[in-house]
């Protein structure tokens, strides 16, 4: 989509305009794939205030380059900064990416760069990368509805007697085969006791009667990350099991509730904490509530108390509380979502009542 | 296995002790979990010079810190760089790791540090890393006895008519049933002309009679990575693609026979070049001889003709040539091997005959 990539291009341009920025070499991978379209695991690229960009990489990737960025000049140099430099030595002011670029390329970018001064984007391209245009939130939308059919799949069952390990490949196995291009996260697979870790990692325990099955997981398309978590029962829930479910349930549908255009993402955060609070269970919600979603798995914005950012449209983000009890189990629900002037778009549509499965 | 942890701290704590450095920060993931066990996504460790040892991370990670590095103190702080620095701001001169710190990061450690000279480390845990344990490589032997035991399964096919997709997927699957923690890194299946393709995502392509098949995959066990690359004929080889098989199996036996303890890696690299280049194939040899292998698919040392460092014992590398001919095909055979003082250990024991293939 070479139409997105000169957009953003510009986008870029224009706040590089603003900040008095001559261009800005642009480091991290996933900013120069979204402003671009390169996916090799080498190359940087220069984008200059009238918007004209260079790219650089490796003798590997000159083909890829070429076909993946078909409108932007592409120069193989294993020195990619001493490459891109040579078309911006005359500058005043070149933006940087310090929050990705280590100390040792630091010291070779003043080396190329001679007089110019080096100043930090301060994550601008993070921040373009918050609000989606549609062709990213198409590859988000097919990414949770994969994610979804396979989980229906796997819930199916038969359940118990399986390995969280089995369970989860067997779940990413049922991604690849709708069309994931990739897993976008390690799979958490956790039963019993070990639900009650939040980022657990599958191992062979057997799923019993009567545990808890918590699954974090999520397909990748065309570069975009689903993220959905369901919690369920294997067998019959208990009376501990159905209110620490109740109020996770009732809890994150507040968050969606509250997800909206203009809200804080604070403000999210705090009705989600208040439904934990009245109901006593705060103290066992240890994570953060939500984050953005996208090229990563984890991007700007975050949904935390302190974070007190404006939610956008077209911004999609995760609502993913919780509640943790060491030695007896845990709960978490998790849905991708995107913001809208009304009621959230929901893309992880899988049930959120209380399963109780064979 | 603590006790190798120990180990690892104590040489880094020596080679701390020659350079003058009161203590290193130790930002860099991988070597954080060499030298700790520790495998979380966030994390620091400092190591003094006597040895001593602290590891900072995030509250989602407390737990696992305690379990997996049982033998070190634990610090819960998401300013991992100020936490740490507590310890050491006394200190004269402390090691960063420059190749991994980012600017920003640099900025807070210049902060919290006060007056303490920060020096690079020069990738000092790197090279510590080069020569492995037993423990290292006999995870590394797992790994690639999975990663060989799941090729076989594959070539028995069919292979005629599926796509490089579907044998990508069968191959990952066929893996991960043997043991495999991860796949190691990206399969690459490659038929017929994408065989020209050093490094080539799998598509839709199905395999036709005749086609080359190049495999380039391999299995994370503990940590460590196999790495391997196969190819053959699906069908009967012409003259050419025997040629091209004949050369690069004569190539890279040469390689593997020159690979010995104290040999410099740009020697194993001219051996393996004038085997090609006798042959007139030396102008479709594009990319590098090989590269080390351990907690990172790609580490140090590098097979190149500009590094001419020893090899050690107990080092494991690839040696990988190939030919790449643009439209037409490409064959690379590659293995992992474990240097000794005699011939090298040889992990990936597959047969490297051409093998014509249903």
């Amino acid at each position: 989509m070479p139409a997105q990539h000169l957009a953003r291009r510009d986008r870029l341009a224009s706040l590089l305009r603003e900040r008095g920025l001559a261009a800005a070499m642009i480091t991290d991978l996933v900013n120069v794939r979204y402003l671009t379209g390169f996916t090799g695991s080498n190359g940087a690229v220069r984008v200059a205030e009238d918007g004209s960009a260079e790219l650089a990489t490796d003798g590997r990737y000159q083909d890829q380059a070429a076909a993946e960025a078909p409108d932007v000049a592409v120069t193989v140099n294993r020195d990619l900064l001493g490459a891109l430099a040579a078309g911006a030595v005359d500058a005043a002011r070149v933006g940087i990416e310090t929050h990705d670029l280590t100390v040792d390329d630091h010291l070779r970018a003043r080396e190329v760069f001679g007089s110019v001064e080096l100043v930090s984007l301060d994550r601008m391209v993070e921040q373009l990368r918050v609000v989606k245009d549609e062709g990213e939130l198409d590859a988000l939308r097919r990414a949770c509805e994969i994610s979804v059919q396979a989980l229906d799949e796997i819930l199916a069952g038969p359940l118990v007697g399986r390995s969280e390990r089995e369970i989860a490949r067997d779940l990413e196995w049922a991604m690849y085969a709708r069309g994931a291009e990739a897993i976008g996260f390690e799979t958490i697979v956790a039963a019993g006791d070990n639900s009650a870790i939040p980022h657990h990692d599958p191992t062979d325990r057997r799923v019993e009667r009567d545990d808890f099955l918590k699954i974090d997981f999520g397909a990748r398309f065309d570069g975009y990350h689903a993220d959905c978590t369901r919690t369920v029962v294997v067998g019959q829930a208990d009376a501990w099991q159905r209110e620490a479910y109740a109020v996770v349930k009732a809890a994150q549908q507040a968050g969606v509730d509250a997800l909206r255009e203009g809200v804080l993402g604070s403000d999210v955060d705090a009705v989600v904490r208040k439904v934990l609070d009245d109901a006593g269970w705060l103290e066992h919600f240890t994570t953060g509530l939500g984050h953005g979603v996208g090229l990563q798995i984890h991007e700007d914005p975050f949904l935390r108390p302190a974070v007190p950012a404006r939610l956008e449209r077209r911004t999609p983000l995760t609502v993913e509380p919780g509640v943790y009890v060491p030695g007896r189990g845990g709960v978490r629900i998790e849905d991708t979502l995107v913001v809208t002037d009304g009621a959230a778009e929901l893309l992880t549509d899988a049930t959120k009542d209380l399963l109780e499965l064979a």
